[in-house]
Order: structure tokens, then C-alpha cells, then sequence
């Protein structure tokens, strides 16, 4: 299949293709190389040392020659319109949106920029999807946090409702906790218009939080015929309070000799997924589209931990490679519910054949050694982690 | 009460300034004049002539002299928050946004520019009231278009929802039909969560379809010692496929003698409420605002009418001024349901005191004479009546 891949230098993005060329699928990757000026931008960088564009572009053209990388941005319809009558792809899934929520909570203009820049990409990729290729299959990445933290059970998109003797199927609502996650939630309404209207078929991927940063793609044979990692296909690996993730912070944390920071009373529980997984489960949404005018919700994820949990479960695995690490509860800069139920479904990736092979543990063993290497680039920006980006302020 | 109307020089923003100047308020008017060009753009008027802002402006301040006016466009952050810090509002009535379905439906380019103003515009009031009057009211215009016409009861806001066994107060999911409705979802969702950090307070008016063009703010005493209408007080009456609502397009038509132009089956159902009532609802909503962190809504509409029910009133009014008018059921340009359940609550307004004036034939009473009188101008328009801007391309 003929594949496009927005965000294609970003953490999913770069493996993402990778893996999708590796399957035998053509893959056009865009990206505007943005989320390497916004990690700049707060004074940061990725723990794991990223090639240049040009680097990456090379070590992915030497074994896929037919692989292609458009650097663009979405916010520029004529473009956008340009690369799907050009490359007239069977599927495009979108990962070139701006990911983070502290990003978004820093001021009026990160909240309006993210916002903007999310929406007008997607919007742009929609009606050129109509205008070109309306049987192109829309995977857009959304997250499970578009959904917060009801006192229900989550279904997959739309749910049976009864109310007042009367009955209606109808999305589920959402309550999402930063103006980042309100930008999925906007493309959601949007998305479900354009299938709507234009008879387009998507699949939304409400997905966990994602760990890891090596897959099997990114091994290659050397020399002594062992396989082993090309140094220039990791992903990248972000801990600063902007663009890390709370595990990625504790990681980060426990390479350095820092204590792991929860925010709050640690008891905020998330879906959870390895890298590897993601990327199998993006590959079973473009390898089976959806119907014409089908808007489809997969929630993506394997487990479920507290925050207290994830950070016990680094603290156990750094244990294996000799660092001890603690735990301090610091006050929470976020607004949101630090206790709650939460048991959203997950049901219809198993449905299509997903198998989850690495659990966080595994993840956890691969990730904590690698990152060893790269202490120094840590502690480089060690001033970078603890939050300084309030909700309230 | 201290009051920034934004959009004070459009079709409810005009009327509704006047009126809380007549009811001693004090009033800051915001507009960009956006709505004159906008409508030029697509090559219309407004049936009744619209005085210039100046003679607007001057027919306000002979009688009210505290009046301001500012000329600014609200998505430039600075201005915003500096007339939030000048004017310390104790309530912001904010109608300055694009509010055409058909207008955001015309390209890319309008869909991006309605999302983007609207949006953007309403973080701008939200970031700068945080910053400078926390305790300030914002009255967001929403409309019952957000909703849709799902097959249950539509509440005001949140509603009950037992799921699986287990309950939650959840938002009314959201299934607009324009990407114009869906600018004002995405404001809706914006301005929850800004409530929920920041302890704004917000009331959200899902409001039904405004009719009419005259109030009594409008009469002013003449030579001979009775009240008649100061013809620069008049409010906007679009007429043409992008500004016009239904019901206008039926009067216009009627004037004119061109048959009466329901869409499709006709029997799509919606909410409507006269101008004079619309005012008074938001009136009520600004001198009874909500608690700190409180987000309400209020369903605002009075009867409720199909499209067919719409044009048989225009009819038999139109019949009393001796005018003959018939319809003729056209394709539908746009996708809606024209069969359907629609039942939305309506009692938030009642209990705080609204009571409907005026009826849809009171007001199409008034209406229908005074457009007679500007016969000519909707005449020199009538090419663009019908509809050209399409749904499904």
C-alpha cells in the first residue's frame, strides 16, 4: 500500500516508517522538522542523540531507495492538496500534529498555536482526502486522554444511550484536560463531519502513553554478523517537562541519581503501550481500512498503571542494572483527577489480530540500559525537569 | 453593570447594546466591522440599509454618551487584554464571531477562517479575563446546531448517564452540521475547560434561530409625539444563501413574489425566538450570572417549527398584507436529517424570569411590512437567494 506518514521525524513517526517500509508498503513521509525546534525551543533536547534530517533520510533510503520525505507543513493547503494528487496515497496517517500538553499550557500563544496548528493541518488533510483521494483511509492519532476520566466505562467512540425512555447511539462525551487535548478533541468533531459529509472512511486512535524507543526495525547486521542497533534510526527520547512523558521523566530520574517525581497523590491511571506495539497496531489499522463514510475509534493500549505503579516499576527494573532509585510526591502543577475509575475497552485492535509482546517491564530493560549511555545528555538538562509549567496559576 | 458586547455592530450585537444602554448598563462595544465586508464578499446587502459605524456610533451616543465603541479584531491577544484590563467588565457578551453555516462550507479557506476566528477570539477572552478580571461573566453565543437532532430529549449541558451499571453527569455529546457548528463545539469545549482551571464562570446560550429586525429600543419620540423607528437603529436582515436563515430567505422571497424555497422534505425541525426575546434572555443571563467555576447552559428558544410549519406562517402573514406567496421544495444542499425526534429542554431561562413577547407571526407582523419598504434592494440581490454552496460537492 501507498502510505503517508505525517510527523514522520517525530517518536512515532521515524519508526513508524520505518517499520511500514520494512512490511514491503511505500511510504512518503512529511514533516516540517518542527518538534525539533519546539524541544529547542524550552531549552531542551532528546536524551537519545538525533541524526539530521538528512542523516535519517540516508540510513532509511539505503536499504528502502524508493522511501520519500516531503519537508512541509500542513498548515499550507496548496501543498497538502499538491502531495495527495501527487502520491495519490492509500492511506495517510497523521502524526504531524504539536503532542503536548504542557506546551499548550504555557501561554495564550502556545494554547492558540497548538490549537491552530493541529485543526488547519487536519482540516487541510481532509479536504484534500475529498478533492484527490476521498477512498483514502484517515488514520488519525488521537489519545485516550480526550476522554478524561469519567466515572464509566470508555467505550470505542460512540455508545447506546437511554435517557428519559428514549434511545440514541451517540459519541461519547469528552472532557479532555489541556488545551493540546482539546485540539484531538476539535480534529474528532471535525473528522466524524468530513466522514459524514464527504462519505470519507477514518480510523481515530485514541492511544495510551507510549514507551520505548527501540524496535526490531532499528536492528541491522554489522560486521560480526551479530544484529545490532544503527545508531541512527532510534527515536528520540524527550524528558523534560514539556515534551517527556511522566515514565520518561521517571527513566530519566533514575539514570541521573534524581529522585521520581509524581505529581500529586500519584493515583492518575493511564493506558500504557510499548513503541513496538503502536506501530503494530497503526499497521493493523492501515492494512484494514474502514467502510466508505466510516469513522471508526480504536482506544490503544496494553496496560493500565497508576503513576505511583510506573514509578515503582522503574525504581524494580533500575534495580536489575544496579541504580537505586525513590520516589518524592511533589505537588501537582496539572488539574485533574489524582484518584478516579477507569476501565475504558480495548477491544476492537484484538478484534483485527493485535498482540501486545512487550509488556513495560520489557520495555523498561531495554529502554533503562540505553539510556545509561546517554547519562550525560541527561544531565545536561537535568535543570529541565521539574515542572514549572502550572495549570492554575 | 459594566458590559463588553463583542460583534456590538451585528445582527444581535447592534439591538442588544442599545438595550443594555436603555437599561443602564454600561456598555463597551467591540467589532472589527468583519460582517459588512463578509457580506460584501459573497455580493449581498442586508435588506434593511445599514448606516455607516459612524452614524451608528452617533445615533447611540446622542443618548447615551458613556457609550464606546472600539474598532479592533478580537484574535489580536494584546488588544484583547488590554481592554480587558482598561474596562474591568463585570460581564462580556460575546457575539463576535463568523456565524454562517453556508459561508464556512463555500472552501478550505473559510472553513479554516471560521475555525480560526472563532477560536481563536474566544482563548483571547478566555486567557485575558483570566489575567485581568477573573470574576467577569462571559456569555458565550452557542447554538442549538451544536447539538444536532439526536433521537433523545436534548438537555441544557450535562445530563444523567447510567452506562454498564455505573453513572456520571456527562456533557450532551455534540453532532453539529457545519464546520461553522463545529467552531462553536470547539469553543464550548475551550470554555469548559478554562472554567474548570480557572475558575471562570461562563454561560453557554445554545440559542435557536433569531427572527425579526425591530424593538422598541428602537422607537424614539418625533415631532409629533409619537414613537416611530429611527431608521439607523434598524438591525441587519441578510436574505442571501450564506447570511440568510430560513425563515429570512422565505420573507425575502415572499416580498419579491419568487416562491418560497424549503430545502429538501422540509421537515427539519429547530428552535426559534424573537429578537426582542433573544435580548431579553441575554439580559437575564448577564444580571444573573453563574458562580465562580460554574459553566450553565441555557437552550434558548421559544416555539419550535419545522422548515414547511416556517413557510406556511410566512404565507398566511405575507396573505394579510395582501402578498400571495406559495413554496416549492428544493434539493437540499445541505446533509441533514429532514425527519426527526427533537424535543431539547428549554426551562433554565423560564425559571430565572424570561417570558416570550412576542410570537413568530408577531414578529413576521412587523417583519414583512417593513421589508416591503426595501423591496427594491432585495430585489437587486435576488440572484443570490438561491443556493450554490453545497454539502456534498
Amino acid at each position: 500500500m501507498k502510505v503517508i506518514v505525517t510527523g514522520c521525524d517525530g517518536y512515532l513517526g521515524f519508526p513508524l516508517s520505518l517499520h511500514l517500509l520494512s512490511q514491503g508498503h511505500e511510504v512518503v513521509g512529511i514533516d516540517n522538522l518542527s518538534r525539533r525546534r519546539r524541544v529547542r525551543e524550552v531549552g531542551s533536547h532528546s536524551a537519545t542523540p538525533i541524526y539530521s534530517p538528512f542523516e535519517r533520510f540516508m540510513a532509511l533510503h539505503e536499504e528502502f531507495p524508493e522511501f520519500k520525505w516531503r519537508i512541509m507543513d500542513l498548515r499550507d493547503y496548496t501543498e497538502v492538496e499538491y502531495v495527495f494528487e501527487k502520491h495519490a496515497p492509500d492511506a495517510i496517517i497523521h502524526l504531524g500534529e504539536i503532542p503536548s500538553a504542557p506546551y499548550s499550557m504555557i501561554d495564550v500563544e502556545h494554547c492558540n498555536e497548538t490549537q491552530m496548528n493541529n485543526i488547519v493541518g487536519t482540516n487541510n488533510i481532509l479536504f484534500a482526502m475529498k478533492k484527490h483521494v476521498p477512498k483514502c483511509h484517515l488514520v488519525k492519532l488521537g489519545t485516550m486522554g480526550e476522554l478524561g476520566t469519567p466515572n464509566l466505562d470508555i467505550p470505542e467512540g460512540y455508545f447506546d444511550v437511554e435517557y428519559r425512555g428514549r434511545k440514541d447511539r451517540l459519541l461519547f462525551p469528552r472532557n479532555p484536560g489541556s488545551w493540546y487535548h482539546l485540539s484531538k478533541v476539535h480534529d474528532t468533531h471535525n473528522i466524524i463531519f468530513a466522514c459524514k459529509i464527504w462519505k470519507l472512511r477514518s480510523t481515530d486512535i485514541q492511544q495510551g502513553v507510549v514507551h520505548g524507543i527501540v524496535t526490531n526495525d532499528m536492528m541491522r547486521h554489522c560486521d560480526c554478523l551479530e544484529k545490532t542497533l544503527d545508531p541512527r534510526l532510534i527515536t528520540r527520547f524527550d524528558f523534560d517537562e514539556v515534551w517527556g512523558t511522566a515514565l520518561n521523566r521517571f527513566c530519566a530520574q533514575a539514570v541521573i541519581g534524581h529522585k521520581l517525581t509524581p505529581y500529586g497523590k500519584g493515583g492518575q491511571t493511564r493506558g500504557y503501550i510499548a513503541l513496538r506495539d503502536s506501530i503494530q497496531c497503526m499497521t493493523i489499522a492501515v492494512e484494514n481500512p474502514p467502510e466508505e463514510g466510516e469513522y471508526r475509534t480504536f482506544n490503544q493500549f496494553d496496560e493500565c498503571y497508576s503513576v505511583n505503579e510506573l514509578a515503582q516499576h522503574v525504581i524494580d527494573v533500575a534495580g536489575e542494572f544496579g541504580v537505586d532509585a525513590e520516589t518524592w510526591n511533589i505537588e501537582n502543577p496539572r488539574v485533574e483527577a489524582e484518584e478516579h475509575y477507569y476501565n475504558p475497552d480495548h477491544d476492537n485492535l484484538r478484534k483485527l489480530g493485535f498482540k501486545p509482546t512487550f509488556s513495560l517491564d520489557d520495555e523498561l530493560r531495554i529502554t533503562i540500559p540505553e539510556l545509561m549511555k546517554h547519562r550525560k545528555r541527561i544531565e545536561e538538562k537535568s535543570d529541565h525537569i521539574m515542572p514549572t509549567i502550572k495549570w492554575r496559576k
